[in-house]
């Protein structure tokens, strides 16, 4: 018989989809409210998986509050609430248990979104479920783009992919992968400027890209726009990883991945970078530095996981 | 230093609720939205504690989406929406995880309430975290009652916690302790014929009690209004279990525990068993069926399964 091992969480999440006549595949559910629609979107991060060693309690709870946030932030949503559901070990220390409600409390006050329940359990290991609500007019979708869109993200990718190999703590790679942050108003913004389209990152580039993939249209990455830095290159080649790999096939970067018009993205206000271009070849490549374009393979953070 | 363990869930989640300035000690969250109200709750199921070793796939989804519901009824609330987050140990059958699914679907149809997301997760056993959405108006609290209201429940409890004792399936009490139902229907209409105030029986009879008791106000319960048949007595001898404890300490009913005033319980168009008044003695009290009056001790759930 089948085990759930050999099918992977977005064919099982599929299933789920496929069941019900409610659910649109976007980053968050949609509902229509009078002249609004609520956002709600709800995500659980389980220790043995989803915490390094050496993370803390509080970067625990920070980033429980970070995961689904970014899902209203991919939206242009305004936050609206946050519900806590935690589930801890009967031997854990009450001070730490303290600690992850002081990282969920200050990751609120952060991002601007009041927490508004919270509920405790017990299980053999931490795991906290975190719903976020959001209130948007015009949601931004995931794959609302047009050809000839660039495509952009807020901010520098593959941080965390390294940061999750590394031992010292003091560097901009371990401190991404520890301390994650949502992008919830540059989500806004970019809604505001007339983005055509977002998601955040989380599986890795690669992933989100055949994720918004729709019939009919390509994407023509640019490795030189990345802009990955010769340290990260050296890096990743010390510890003998494929760099490429980390940026493309990693993730939880939690940066937003967009597309907007030439025009509309001079006015843009945000830190952003411009890595490519939306075209109609229906295929998802990218060019390296060497000139040389290679098919991006659609491997994501399962995969990585697995091997 | 003090484990968790040494804390019971109740104060647990006072350290949060303290902690944040937004959280109003409700059945749900209610976030005011326009000339209504957003009503939110989340709750976690976790299969060694939550699910009896015989409850089927089907009835876990069930139950998921029951616990929540359930907190939707108790406030009066029209039904919006619901996320499922659910974690699956990666040898479950796949078929195993469609059951669990269609549970969930089943509880949704039944409940009139879309299933509106979903997130799939690997952890050591099933758990599954679900949230509830709703709408309403002017929501039922839990202590807006007034003195010589009428304390009354939507059906029969303790039901569940002498099916939880029982290995044989095919009676009223296992059934009830594998396939509980909220009161959807019910909380709604209780609102609608103005209910005073509200909760749902999850933790026992005598804790709700206790949770929605204010300073100044007492209840005087009387066994007799309960209606404890015969033959639940019996098994419960049999047992060698207390079965007045079974019917207060223990819970997982479901039943909406609401007060009303005389003049509106004559309209109420439900099935109801008024089983006791509010007054003004400060104090939680039972009158025997023999005549005796004791108190109501404050112990529920979380007392019944450490011992």
């Amino acid at each position: 018989m089948t085990k759930i091992s050999g099918i992977g969480e977005k064919e099982l999440v599929r299933y789920i989809i496929a069941n019900s006549k409610e659910i649109i595949p976007d980053d968050t559910a949609i509902i229509s409210l009078n002249d609004s629609n609520l956002i709600s979107t709800c995500d659980m991060l389980i220790q043995s998986r989803h915490f390094p060693e050496n993370m803390s309690y509080f970067d625990m709870g920070f980033k429980a509050v970070t995961v689904n946030v970014s899902d209203l932030a991919a939206m242009g949503s305004k936050p609206l609430g946050f519900l806590l559901s935690i589930a801890l070990p009967k031997d854990l220390e009450l001070d730490s248990f303290k600690e992850i409600i002081n990282g969920v409390l200050k990751a609120c006050d952060i991002y601007s979104i009041p927490l508004i329940g919270g509920d405790t359990n017990e299980a053999s290991e931490i795991i906290i479920s975190g719903t976020a609500l959001g209130l948007c007019d015009k949601p931004l979708m995931k794959n609302s783009y047009k050809k000839d869109d660039l495509i952009a993200i807020t901010g520098d990718i593959g941080l965390a992919a390294l940061g999750f190999n590394l031992d010292i703590e003091d560097n901009i790679y371990t401190k991404k992968a520890l301390k994650p942050r949502a992008r919830i108003k540059e989500g806004e913004i970019l809604k505001k400027y007339g983005a055509t389209s977002a998601t955040d990152i989380t599986d890795g580039l690669a992933s989100e890209l055949y994720e918004i993939k729709q019939d009919g249209f390509g994407f023509m990455i640019h490795e030189d726009l990345i802009g990955i830095s010769d340290e990260y290159k050296k890096i990743a080649s010390n510890l003998n990883l494929n760099y490429l790999d980390l940026i493309l096939h990693v993730g939880e970067d939690f940066e937003l991945l967009f597309t907007i018009s030439r025009e509309n993205i001079e006015k843009l206000p945000i830190d952003y970078k411009v890595i490519g271009v939306v075209n109609d070849s229906d295929v998802i490549e990218i060019t390296l530095e060497n000139g040389l374009i290679e098919k991006i393979e659609n491997k994501g953070y399962e995969h990585y996981v697995s091997e």
